[in-house]
């Protein structure tokens, strides 16, 4: 019997399919609405450029990079270390990845003049196109991924079963598929053992994900950042000019770097915690369906169905957000949070009935609704510690007035504190998911139910997405305002969405770490699933440990007795490797482990903070050298070389991006090589633990010095040009970094290092 | 036959004895030397009435925490939760340290007139003075630690020995006296048993000196950096006067907090570190002389004789410290290696011989060795990142150019890159310390190898921190040569004493940290010793897990078959509770604990930091009210109010002590309450292992700014008031409280919440 997919599966495809028509039809749409005058499309076009000109050169340096990961894991695979379809899984996930970043993009960059232009008529025109365009992105991320890891799942699923194994080389099981075609007929046993290599070979695709992010969100970092601070530095410090003035050179450099780090970035990291959820409970449930062989196989695809269902109810919610004609900016948010809510309540709603109807259990209803708690939870966080209508900020401006030294402390010193609540809930997150989905009784359930969480907290992540997305269109739309010298009143308007988009943007913040945790706690607990793989593969007796007890690969009609012979592995048997393996907390690797993995952390910010340091001080020194060289700019009689500066940026950026990345992709395998499997669990916890409260204290650092400044420029403590505001700016300068390139890259690091522990399991186990 | 302690275990209090002994004559000879003009009498009389005034409101306050506490641990006592004289040893630890802190601030106020007024003589008489003073606090840091300990140990082994258990009440056998004195007669194993008896109750004494340390530490952190950072606000800034200037108001609070914070702060430290190493690796030692009946007791008083030779050893180092005439700066340096080097060597060397004729083993003898070489590797790094003769610093002098938002941007990156070698460093050392002390074969071998390496690098502390405490009191020496208005050569002298003392001020803060590490890891390892009494004691059949086999209680002459009617504790059996508390890495609790122990670094810091502020701001307002109010300070013909300076410091420093103190102390047990012994486990080792990388990054930023600001103000990039000086001065400014408060204080939190953990652990066992 060839085993088939329930029918519920095909709402994870078919509803990603309609998330990508829709975002087909609103692009459309997008793009009929007036780009304005001749002006704004001009400006709109040479961010465009160079956005486009950057993620070429982007992708063409990040291709090299994948074309040397590929061929690695192409050897790997023909020497038995790896599945055969794995290299193409890696370089499929990089290309839906770069694929979504760069239609995105493309949106982003189409939609700010559209939305200038549309905010002259009213205030909720402009909303209407940013918001269509920050849509766009979601649908195209959630829809990309969904669909891609439906596709594979399915093929893989129909290789497996019509014994096409020449093709695609299992993990598991390569050197005897005539006993696999016999067995493929009788045993329910079999479809499970398959599922196990599926679903450990898919995870390949979230490791190409997470490289492409990991590229998208150092480089969009840094981008963005040595723009910024150059275009300040000189710009608005030294030579007095307004924010997004035309003359400034670094002006255009800053609006695509808000593309290229905001949009594309962002885009990418959630692309890459969206997939990796998914597959690591994907692996998590098909190493349980096999434990215990009475489970459903929901435990396996139930979260596809899950995510399928949230794009469903994310469509609806976006939808459902429509303003009336002048709407107050309340009513906007109201607008907004109405649609999140909706989409939200309406998958804790499905999942609940599928609980109620047997589909899936009621103790994963209660993982999902806890996942999407804690996301909110963290979001509100991140608000109260940045938004400047609450104390802390204000605080932050008032030791302003005392000078440069006590805004920085007074700002890190509220970062660090904002990390309590963050981690609080994640931790009553992780210990309500693993009671409830059955922990106590095994821990596996107790995992799986907190991958589950994570697979809730992501699974309304189109709108997620268009809330947050829509922020960088609306800034982009104030700066083409601001060039184009379209009326006051337009770029009040922009300014108005923008505040809003900022709003929305330190919750989509708080989601993107308290996703990322959760999924990179999936994927840890994945990992071991994958070493135990590994061992049955690479011990001279094939054994597999299943729940605590030894069975010969033979029990499921398979012979594994030639490995021995063929790829000469360890050996020790199974149980002499698990004990080698043995991980308890006095295990010197596992400590010495934590403690890498705490410094990699540090070490990667200090890396990425340095290079947006070296960028911005070329990005300072060329704008000073224009308004030196060319005194008309300052007139407006001359035109600034927008493109010199726009490729100060790429080159810096691309320059240093490569050793970060390198850091992050290497670390693990080192220390597998060194320390071993307990040493790799170890950095993984250690990178996962301090890397959370590393980012959570530069993302709100960084965005309360900003909210300080702009506390003080709405005219409090003595607003522009006081000396609280000087000593603002300086805040605010410093925190760049911190939160758009430092901060957001932790995320991505913690969950790179896990997935490629994860793909590199059995060099380590071979060779470490 | 009565245990006899083997005759070289008295090397350990004779040596001890003799320190104090010298110590005192040191002092004595001190005090013979001049005070110099009347002038610098009185100013140094400012100085230590108030040191010795903040000691004194802070020891009351810290009384009262050390009344609460006792009570408490009384109360547990008498409910049979925790041995009868734990409370005596918890306020024993608390009163040494205090002396020590006491008596060595004493010194260095007296040292620093006395300095200053040799400087008119030589560079080399002041060398001489300023470095006996040090010398004073070395030797009684480690004479009363380890007298403390020595008469402890000898004393309880003098109490179980001859049957005085209603005085002793151990925490094992408390209900069966009678079998335990007939037992006392015939066995080795109840020498064994009592030993892990006696060692356990012992660590109480580390706490008392642990919650002493974290108030020296955190309540002098923040009383010197207000102090600093009020005093350089407007007195450098907008008052242009010199640092140290007697027209300062806040200069005479300076000065006392470089002795309330550098010499009690770091000697409470240090003394905690010294002692806690001693013990866990005593209890260690105990344990594994239980398991195994066929080692040495060497075991359990080895690291008591090595610390014994180390006292020696230092001494002797000390006594090698002398000069030429005329030497050079660079002279003066070697000098001190050599006197350091020597003793490290002969500490190796004597180690070495002890293992060969085979008292202790050669495994030891490596863990020694490697335990020196982590301690001064970490030192150089240290230095090699906060010396201005070294890249790092000078390219921060570098970016100060471009102004304070990148000079703050490319410290904290350089002390986030300054993590890298620290922690490779430890976990090479880890990991060569487990396998030659026998890891391998047992992992107790191992992690007591670790242990001993803590020991080591800590046998020769004695000299180590009297290079250490030398650098405070060369630098108030120079406070008082430029308040007393002494010729210009003097203060020339006294600066470069003081910037000898900053050479070696880096090394001792790489040696806090390094030793703080591996005391904690050794602490940690002890806890799960401590676990095991516990569940011996509190299980309803009273079986000992010894070595994966349960023995009985009987088997060691010993009934406990009445404790489970008394004590009313778990109906659990051992190997029940065992598994409650199992720790593997996908142990949620565990998880949970381990980012909760990140987030507490990190929220402990931003308390510390956020009280600077607070009490600096204080500390700001009230200088310029002075200079407002009493036109005559600048001119000098009015006295400037010093008390009130002092005043504001003292407050700001006691009352924001509590809340981050309380944070350290009840978060373990709060836990240990809620996710019982592995999310204990789990916050130790995130507290650790964050707070490490966290230490060294805020000590190694502020220290690279301070040198980065003194490079620029040498001549460099512009001198003394270039915009690039100004942007120094602010990193500067940010820096202090990096340096001289939270990251310090981190030291302590680390070891802290270990030894509440161990010390509470019954309670969490019984009522988690």
């Amino acid at each position: 019997m060839v085993f088939s997919l329930p029918s519920l599966w095909y709402i994870a495809p078919a509803s990603a399919f309609l998330s990508l028509v829709l975002a087909l039809i609103f692009f459309s749409k997008l793009t009929q609405c007036s780009e304005g005058t001749e002006k704004m499309a001009e400006i709109a076009g040479y961010v465009k450029e160079g956005a486009i000109a950057y993620l070429k050169r982007q992708y063409k340096a990040v291709g090299i990079v994948f074309a040397i990961i590929f061929t690695i894991l192409f050897i790997l695979s023909r020497m038995g270390l790896q599945g055969g379809l794995v290299p193409f899984l890696f370089l499929s996930g990089g290309l839906w990845s770069a694929v979504s970043g760069y239609l995105g993009m493309k949106t982003a960059t189409n939609a700010s003049a559209r939305t200038a232009a549309a905010c002259q008529s009213s205030l909720n025109e402009g909303l209407q196109v940013a918001f269509r365009g920050g849509a766009i992105m979601g649908l195209m991320v959630v829809g990309f991924g969904l669909l891609d890891i439906s596709i594979w799942f399915f093929g893989l699923n129909f290789i497996y079963d019509n014994n096409l194994f020449n093709i695609a080389m299992p993990i598991l099981r390569d050197l005897d598929i005539s006993t696999w075609s016999s067995a493929v007929a009788t045993n329910d046993l079999f479809h499970r053992f398959k599922l196990v290599d599926i679903s450990n070979i898919l995870l390949t695709y979230a490791m190409g994900a997470s490289v492409m992010a990991l590229f998208a969100r150092v480089g969009g970092g840094i981008f963005t950042k040595a723009a910024d601070v150059g275009a300040d530095l000189v710009g608005k410090v030294e030579q007095n000019i307004p924010e997004d003035d035309p003359r400034n050179p670094a002006t255009i450099a800053d609006n695509v770097g808000d593309n290229v780090g905001d949009v594309a970035g962002m885009g990418a990291d959630l692309f890459e915690s969206y997939c990796g959820s998914i597959l690591a409970t994907t692996a998590l449930g098909a190493s349980l369906a096999l434990s215990y062989q009475e489970l459903s196989l929901y435990y396996v695809i139930g979260p596809m169905v899950v995510a399928g269902f949230g794009i469903l109810f994310s469509i609806l919610g976006i939808f459902l957000i429509r303003t009336k004609e002048g709407a107050t900016q309340q009513q906007l948010l109201h607008s907004l949070l109405i649609g999140t809510s909706v989409s939200s309540l309406l998958i804790i709603a499905c999942v609940g009935y599928l609980a109620y109807i047997g589909i899936l259990t009621p103790g994963l209803f209660v993982c999902v609704t806890i996942g999407l708690l804690v996301g909110i939870l963290i979001g509100q966080v991140t608000e109260r510690y940045t938004s400047d209508t609450f104390k802390p900020t204000q605080l932050i401006a008032e030791t302003a007035k005392e000078g440069p030294a006590t805004a920085i402390l007074s700002g890190i010193s509220t970062g660090m504190k904002s990390t309590a609540f963050p981690v609080i809930a994640i931790v009553v997150g992780i210990m309500i998911a693993f009671k409830y989905a059955g922990g106590m009784l095994d821990v596996s359930f107790g995992i799986y139910g907190i991958s589950f969480a994570a697979v809730g907290m992501l699974s309304t992540l189109g709108i997620q997405l268009a809330t947050d997305a829509f922020g960088p269109i609306a800034d982009n739309a104030g700066g083409n305002a601001e060039m184009s010298g379209l009326p006051k009143q337009v770029r009040e308007r922009t300014d108005a969405l923008d505040s809003l988009g900022n709003t929305t943007a330190a919750t989509g913040k708080g989601f993107a770490i308290g996703s990322a945790a959760l999924t990179a706690l999936a994927l840890m607990a994945a990992y071991l699933d994958s070493v135990k793989v590994w061992l049955v593969k690479l011990s001279s007796d094939g054994l597999l440990m299943v729940n605590g007890t030894y069975f010969n690969a033979q029990n499921f009609s398979v012979d594994v007795s030639g490995i021995t012979a063929v790829h000469d592995p360890k050996t020790l048997s199974t149980a002499q490797l698990v004990d080698v393996f043995n991980v308890t907390v006095i295990n010197p690797n596992f400590l010495c482990g934590i403690f890498i993995g705490a410094m990699v952390a540090f070490l990667f910010c200090s890396m990425t903070i340095s290079a947006v340091g070296a960028a911005a001080a070329e990005m300072v020194n060329e704008v000073r050298r224009q308004f030196r060289e060319f005194k008309g700019i300052l007139d407006g009689s001359e035109k600034p070389d927008y493109a010199e500066c726009v490729r100060i940026s790429t080159d810096g950026a691309l320059r240093s991006m490569i050793v970060p990345s390198f850091l992050a992709i290497l670390t693990p395998i080192a220390v597998g090589l060194f320390l071993s499997i307990p040493g790799v669990l170890g950095l993984l916890t250690g990178a996962l633990t301090c890397g959370f409260c590393l980012a959570i204290t530069l993302n709100n650092a960084g965005g309360s010095w900003d909210n300080a400044k702009k506390y003080i420029e709405a005219g409090n403590l003595g607003g522009k040009g006081s000396d609280a505001h000087k000593a603002a700016v300086i805040g605010d300068t410093v925190g760049d970094p911190f939160k758009d390139t430092a901060g957001p890259s932790l995320n991505i690091l913690i969950k790179l290092m896990t997935i490629v522990s994860i793909v590199f399991v059995g060099v380590v186990i071979q060779f470490g």
